[in-house]
């Protein structure tokens, strides 16, 4: 066997092509993805590629001159079983051992693995890991779960960029699985007001069972406002877990005096915004992005020793040759949070429950 | 004595007018205005009145119906002296006592003294200030000095708000009154690396003597790139304290990661920003406005005690008849500081040498 099945973005579509099964080079190993969920960075490249290869290519991590119909092999939330090491690696976890990762190569100059052109991505059946990465999965930990672990670090890393008090008054808009995530790291820290924002009602039993105090419905209700007369003298702390664009600008303007907006959604569009009211209510923005492999680490151990309902999040499954509909599926309204990529097998999209 | 000369802005225009000289109210103090500085706001509001405006109806400042042709008793940067009280003060201090304050008013929602329609402004002989507000100035610093200390508080709140380590490297984006107030502060603090940023190289000289270990003029050097390469493992904190919207957009693009951005200018023209930059280098935006009384009161002590050079900030004296021209020659290219206006008195722009 030399061929492998992978799913592929081009153009805005998926397709699964046969491939060579990649050879790990020095220091990297060749793992067999075993569950990769979707992600809405996923959606959103599939959507805007035009978009997110600027500024790849502004960022250096692209030719200028390369087209939009680059192909990206996706998959960036995974875990995974060890199949073979490549030369210079120590090779101390067995063949067979389940595995997950932070998804960059360090040999390949810290590029995503998943998201950039020209590396593989755990939306196929085997993939490349740099095996100073490798953080064996614990064995009471199910693949699907812990291929949740990069959601949730993203959330825990923005719960950490806050840098918020427990007194605090947190407001996290949009309870996809990052906004889960947050809620979930709000809630270990130990934050006692935690307000879940999200306009679809079928949201508000998740939010309150990772986490949230309150749930409020945004077309009905002023989430800012009754965080503001929770706040008394401590911040308001409002996290954009929902990856709209426009709704930075409804935070800046609906946000109390000295609060606190952390973006976690990245918006590869520009917008067109009045920072005079940022200024005059002293607003920080900060910008969140990277997880550090310790908070990684730590989200994996929050999997592991039950603080996480992770199976609340797990939404749907799906075989390799089902991607594009569970893609189409995602593309239009829905109520999935996450769907998970089994790339070992055949199947169409179905529902699971936790 | 009923009627007084005050300095108004109508339509973008300045013009002198006879008007009642006020009578305080409720906690109040009548004051005559020995001396007040030309704020980069005043030129801008004059400028862009109605975006102004329009925020000022957005923040529920300004009643939505009002028209542009509002006038605005300019003034907000002030020594003056203690002309009478009004009911309900204790009026601790003598008659004649010179004064500074913080230019809100209290007794009036805390609304900003000099930048309000309806409320009296320091371009004016006479004007009202809050009891409760009032710092007497020490024998030793001039009136034009205690004018100068609303901009120095401006320039150390912003360095207050960045929360930065000494060993972090700040770079200051313009160095007219708040650039060269936050390089002051900058160097109180302690912070070892201060470089100073403007394209006009006449500011190199002013900008050394006010702090800054180095000046680039950013139209033939990165600064950011500079202070990157300084920053090992601390961060890069960047002022804007140039005013120019389209800044920001610069700065979040050429920011080093993980630096932060601290806009301390009030942009009031919406701007089209990729956030998607801000997002990959984790930046934060730290929108700084409004200084704490502790600030206020701190700059007024810097400038007795000898530690801020404020001599070499204010570069021009005006009586009330030539605040027009003034506005004139800071509307051109120039390079005047701060010029202080002298309300008691008549008089075209002089250039003074500190």
């Amino acid at each position: 066997m030399t061929q492998m099945n992978s799913v592929a973005m081009q153009n805005g579509k998926l397709h699964v092509k046969q491939i060579d099964i990649p050879t790990p080079g020095p220091g990297q190993v060749l793992v067999k993805s075993l569950a990769c969920g979707i992600c809405g960075s996923d959606i959103h490249i599939t959507r805007h590629t035009s978009d997110v290869f600027d500024i790849y290519k502004n960022l250096g991590i692209m030719a200028n001159d390369a087209g939009d119909d680059q192909e990206v092999l996706l998959g960036h939330e995974y875990a995974a079983e060890i199949v073979s090491y490549g030369p210079n690696t120590k090779g101390e976890l067995a063949k067979g051992t389940r595995v997950t990762s932070v998804p960059i190569l360090l040999s390949a100059g810290g590029a995503g693995v998943g998201v950039t052109p020209g590396l593989y991505g755990a939306y196929s059946e085997y993939f490349i890991v740099d095996e100073a990465l490798l953080l064996p999965i614990p064995d009471a930990v199910p693949s699907e779960a812990a291929a949740i672990t990069e959601p949730l670090a993203v959330g825990l890393h923005a719960v950490n960029r806050a840098q918020m008090s427990n007194d605090d008054i947190a407001i996290v808009v949009g309870c996809g699985p990052i906004g889960l995530a947050a809620i979930a790291a709000l809630r270990l820290q130990g934050v006692k007001h935690i307000i879940a924002s999200d306009p679809q009602e079928s949201k508000k039993h998740v939010a309150l069972e990772f986490g949230a105090t309150e749930y409020v419905n945004p077309t009905l209700d002023d989430e800012a406002a009754k965080a503001a007369a929770l706040a008394d003298n401590n911040k308001v702390v409002i996290f954009e877990c929902a990856g709209v664009s426009r709704l930075l600008n409804d935070y800046i303007l609906r946000a109390p005096a000295k609060a606190k907006i952390v973006v976690t959604g990245v918006h590869t569009a520009p917008l067109n915004v009045n920072f005079a009211y940022a200024t005059v209510k002293e607003l920080d923005l900060i910008f969140s992005y990277y997880y550090q492999p310790e908070e990684f680490a730590q989200s994996l151990e929050n999997i592991a020793s039950g603080k996480i309902a992770w199976q609340k999040m797990r939404t749907g499954k799906v075989g390799i040759d089902g991607v594009q509909g569970a893609f189409d599926t995602l593309f239009k309204p829905n109520d999935h949070i996450k769907i998970i990529i089994e790339p070992w097998r055949t199947g169409e999209l179905e529902k699971v429950t936790g």
